[in-house]
């Protein structure tokens, strides 16, 4: 039995009162109006009200909202801040939706041990500036750490750009309080790195709200660089741009960040932006961040230069002075908002390949997009494989969105058939359970479904996500579909 | 009902034949005096003979062997080299041990995707031999790299010198390819790192063979450093030399290495190997191994210098040259057996402090070590914490192992107390089971069995290891232990 054929006619009432007795009456949403907010996240093209919305503070709060929806047999969704792309926080039917947004406590600052204690709500970007006074950050950096919150960084094992270097959320996550979908609180990991018996931190980091909820996250944080270098090398020729990043990083430099963009691109964010620095008829461009002792930077900084330029490059700047690196990253943050401006829809995809086979990608890619009849521009995180290609579309025409989503699909595919990944950093959620089964054997995934059906024996905690299920895999799949994607500044 | 309590007078006669099928005659090892060879792993104060040795070549034969148990009920133990330290690998009786010592093929070289697939009894040292010549290494290396494999290395999550800046074991395997407990075969994780769903490696790695057996595991290789510049650097009071450890880790430098010895420990090792090196008259040394591009490492050398004598450090030398650099870590690599000309026995403890915590800790031991009448040479990975107090003491006094074993009991639960770790790096296995209650609440470690019952729900995989029984934990604790630790050179 699916968790939402579960007593669809309930009362609410009660169950409401006891909400209230533990989270105050501002701290549950019942008002439809109230509840639009909550219908999606990032990935707009699914929506669903939940039934109510709960707005705990504390730990206990959490454990004791969870033990209602146990009692009851309620299914619930934990949400962050909302901003997933792959609508890991959608709610389903009938649903109680537990948000964190009113946890924003930094619980402790220990920088002799480099570590901070956070509530889940606390948003990314608060981290780093929470220590930046005394010469620390946090690494791991998504496009919408401005509005994302560290709880959500969990669920989806974030990235960013600086992940190439510093590795995702997991490497970063010492430890963690969690309630579990029966209500217990345990605790995971700890604030050293060595810890005894099964790694359960780093099975709950990524487990997509599928396992419970972490209440408290003991975070790593590191020493900022003592210096910082952005280079901007352009290429004629794509597969020149792809040897390069090989090139680089077969020469055993690892630089903080290596982004790519191509011509498509480049003339929408100039269009938009207007940076003045990309130029217009580079078939595509790497933006290289090398980062460390200011020798080793240097150092870093000429091999790059000698690399691009013995792969094809035409033209590599280097800026060192922090206004001057904003503006050459300025163009890339805004690259997914600029291709809004390009067509009246777009759909993004989020895969990654094996860095080798970049220039391969890059030449399917351009053929399916022709194949199809839809451009695409692509933008992504080169120095790791993570593609971001943009399918630019029209909604209003009639069968457009399905053209598009199996254009998107076979560029997936693509990527699981090279020996790459689903995705990146957006996370399965809702969006590709479907294509789990792609990427992994039905023995694979059945030891999976082991871990959730052990911590989550009732199904009530996130239902529907992560893994395919043949109701939501089948012909229903596009029933509660509403529009595609309409986010812009989120990555 | 335990698993060795289970049919212990089975006729083994046909469950060999099933066996001999599989692997041949001479995969089966049988006859009481072959069998001494597996009673025990590097901890040989745990001995206990198996029933029968199983030596398989291929996932397959290890999945065969692995429903063989299942089909008969026999509990089984997985063993690599058997060179840990914490009797992970130590049988129960009446078990089937399963050796993967003739599982050593490197299955795969992919320089390009820096990443090497290898069978589990392949030595860890095997794998930077291997890709040396391209300028490549394999990061993980215990004490032990020449003798042990790397599927013991999962197992235990393995550790070393370098792992200050690298990482320990579950940091550099991308995938594996895992026989179950039910003999089932699957893949988890990759040949990339951005893998979708529960990580089921990570969870893997370090489950001390609880939850499988790892027939393939992928291993990521490291461009090998540019430069490397090794540091001593003595001080007159220890609590200076863990000032200094603070002081460059806090001004964000990680060396690759940094390790501390006390006086004790010196003059053992001087004793024995003269490196000449080592200042007698010495409180403390650190040795600190820095490296990267020849300008970081220059740059970085000075300042750790600097730091080392602003901390009151008496001499700071350092090396370049490959020969002088060796010179400057054999004493420290022979610390251990050197400790075994100071004293008839000596016991090794192995525990974590928050590096915040030296000066402290330090000076406990030093109070326990005066309390209860043994010296406590101390050797240890400074740089993360990772304690290794070694107690001198004389197995044939009556009552002195009881005695010694108490005062390195208490040093652990020092180690929890201030926030450390009851194992660094040799695992908890059947040695430190007992001790697991004083770190992890009753909920935490129930949490852990989940995942242990629903991998391995007959609990025949590596029975009563990792957590603690009551039968065992109790008074039977020390029934079958019969001297204490002779280990040497495994570090």
């Amino acid at each position: 039995m699916l968790a939402q054929d579960r007593k669809p006619q309930r009362d609410w009432q009660p169950i409401i009162k006891e909400f209230e007795k533990i989270v105050g009456k501002d701290g549950v949403v019942r008002r439809k109006e109230e509840l639009l907010t909550y219908e999606c996240d990032g990935l707009t093209s699914y929506r669903q009200r939940p039934a109510i919305v709960v707005l705990p503070r504390t730990t206990e709060q959490v454990a004791e909202a969870v033990k209602i929806c146990d009692r009851h047999d309620v299914p619930w969704v934990a949400r962050g801040a909302g901003t997933g792309l792959s609508g890991g926080a959608l709610p389903i039917e009938n649903c109680v939706l537990i948000v964190t947004a009113l946890m924003r406590k930094v619980l402790k600052v220990d920088l002799e041990n480099q570590l901070v204690v956070v509530q889940p709500g606390v948003i990314n970007n608060w981290v780093t500036q929470t220590v930046s006074g005394a010469g620390f950050y946090y690494a791991p950096d998504p496009s919408s750490q401005i509005i994302c919150s560290i709880g959500g960084n969990v669920a989806e094992n974030s990235g960013g750009v600086h992940c190439l270097k510093y590795g995702v959320t997991t490497n970063h996550v010492l430890g963690l309080k969690l309630v579990l979908p029966d209500g217990s609180i345990v605790d995971v990991g700890g604030e050293i790195p060595e810890m005894p018996g099964y790694d359960l931190t780093g099975l709950f980091v990524g487990s997509e709200g599928t396992l419970g909820i972490a209440t408290e996250i003991t975070l790593r944080i590191l020493k900022a660089p003592e210096a910082v270098c952005v280079l901007l090398a352009d290429f004629t020729r794509i597969e020149d741009a792809g040897a390069a990043v090989s090139a680089i990083t077969g020469a055993g430099i690892v630089p903080a960040g290596m982004e790519m963009m191509d011509n498509l691109s480049i003339n929408a964010v100039e269009d938009v932006v207007g940076t003045g620095c990309y130029p217009r008829d580079a078939t595509a461009i790497l933006l290289i961040e090398i980062d460390g002792l200011e020798a080793e930077v240097e150092a870093n900084q000429a091999r790059v230069v000698e690399i691009c330029k013995a792969n094809g490059a035409r033209h590599v700047t280097a800026e060192i002075e922090a206004e001057k690196r904003l503006k050459l990253w300025k163009g890339r943050k805004a690259a997914f908002a600029a291709a809004g401006h390009l067509s009246p829809d777009y759909y993004v995809q989020d895969g990654v390949i094996p860095r080798t086979q970049l220039a391969f990608i890059l030449k399917e890619i351009e053929d399916l997009s022709q194949k199809y009849g839809y451009r695409v521009a692509n933008v992504f995180h080169a120095g790791d494989g993570n593609l971001h290609p943009l399918v630019l579309y029209d909604n209003a025409v009639p069968g457009a969105l399905e053209e598009v989503e199996e254009l998107a699909g076979e560029i997936l595919k693509l990527c699981v058939k090279v020996g790459g990944s689903l995705t990146g950093e957006h996370g399965i959620g809702a969006d590709k359970k479907c294509y789990m089964s792609e990427m992994f054997s039905e023995k694979d995934l059945e030891t999976m479904q082991w871990i959730r059906e052990v911590f989550n024996p009732k199904g009530l905690a996130n239902p529907e996500k992560l893994f395919p299920t043949p109701r939501t895999c089948g012909e229903a799949a596009n029933a509660f579909k509403t529009k595609q994607f309409e986010g812009a500044e989120l990555f």
